[in-house]
């Protein structure tokens, strides 16, 4: 069980959300944030032009982190306020996978990793939207 | 003349908008993210419960910090996701100021100086987009 | 197989010390700021003054996410200042689950959790220190 | 006068060093994570190969957000987990201004503009350090 999992099921209130949809979502922020930092990183190490792809992962790490932990706070927490972060959580991860996915088909497997941490977080922050709302 | 007013100038490249708009807006997210942040300790040091302006905080900290970065950087810049990115600035600066006009009005002097703060990162990322489709 | 090892082995270079030492670490560091900001947020909704522990959750939050992204680079990576990282890491989860050990005494779970992330991450620094100066 | 100062003048408590030495670290430290952040982009925007300023330039920005986070807060401020903090910074503020330098000679403008904030942000903590131990 994750920790994510664990520190929802201790938290002394009630949750904003299903504590699966929330934990998942908050895996695969955190998740999706690592892989775009290491993913820049490694673009950055390879021979060619990557400089959109690691602008891309840089925004990405940097959004699914201010979501991941607006979304691990329960305490206080507004749904159409979580809604907007989670959408711009979306909007990044869509756009970054869509880049990573078009150098994974160039043999550029790092990519291909992360454009999976990204299709995992754009989908887990949409069914918490739905979760959010139902 | 700020650092971000400073970087924008010796940037090797085109501005992804007007230069004065994106160093206005760059300054107010990370002023913010800093008055924030003190925000949330400071009500944490107060006698009453400050619960829900301290997640606002701590929420408008992550998001300006995230936008203001996304904000930064010019290359390959893209003006539909940096505008997700500042609404859900706008939205977290906008409920944050909310809460602590209100503290403001009983005394809490911090939430006034951080309102403040909230509002001008408020209105540079409106003014932002706006610059952004123009 | 967690994204932190998945993307260090496909990372198009050498890694600055052994893959299974760095994926524990990062891995380690970022459930650590997970389980700290949620920490952080179950003490606000709890009753008693829990401002010690807050405090340090957000530091340590903070820094495992700085030491987590820095040991995640492996491009032109300079071990002593991976060690610098890493030591400023291990004296924050090193405070920070002394804290939370001691609120677990009393019953608070959410801490125990969180004393149980901190610990794996002060633990998994430690080792990574001694790995790069294998 | 900075939102720093002025958060720091509005704290309901007894603040953990002078002032105005916590108020030029803090505002150094966020100075500082904006300049790199931007020069890691500029990097990207130039010809040759600047990966190891970029990752540097990473790092040191994530650094100074955690240590100007650190220092903002003053409730339960513990001197010597600060110090260890300002250390990690100092250290990746020192090895960031010395590789711009370097690229600030042969003609890179974005890279004096960043070691100059580097350098700024280098002897505030160091004044800092002073300060919390005097």
């Amino acid at each position: 069980m994750s920790y994510a999992l664990r520190m929802l099921e201790t938290f002394p209130g009630t949750a904003v959300a299903d504590r699966d949809a929330l934990a998942a979502c908050i895996d695969a922020c955190f998740d999706c944030a690592q892989a775009c930092t290491a993913c820049a990183d490694a673009c950055l190490a390879e021979d060619g032009d990557l400089s959109s792809c690691i602008r891309l992962n840089l925004d990405c790490a940097a959004q699914t982190l201010a979501t991941g932990q607006a979304v691990t706070r329960q305490t206080a927490a507004n749904p159409q306020l979580l809604q907007t972060s989670l959408a711009a959580c979306v909007d990044a991860c869509t756009r970054c996978a869509e880049e990573c996915e078009g150098h994974a088909r160039h043999g550029m497997t790092h990519c291909a990793v992360c454009a999976e941490a990204c299709r995992t977080c754009e989908q887990a922050c949409n069914t918490l939207i739905a979760a959010l709302f139902a």
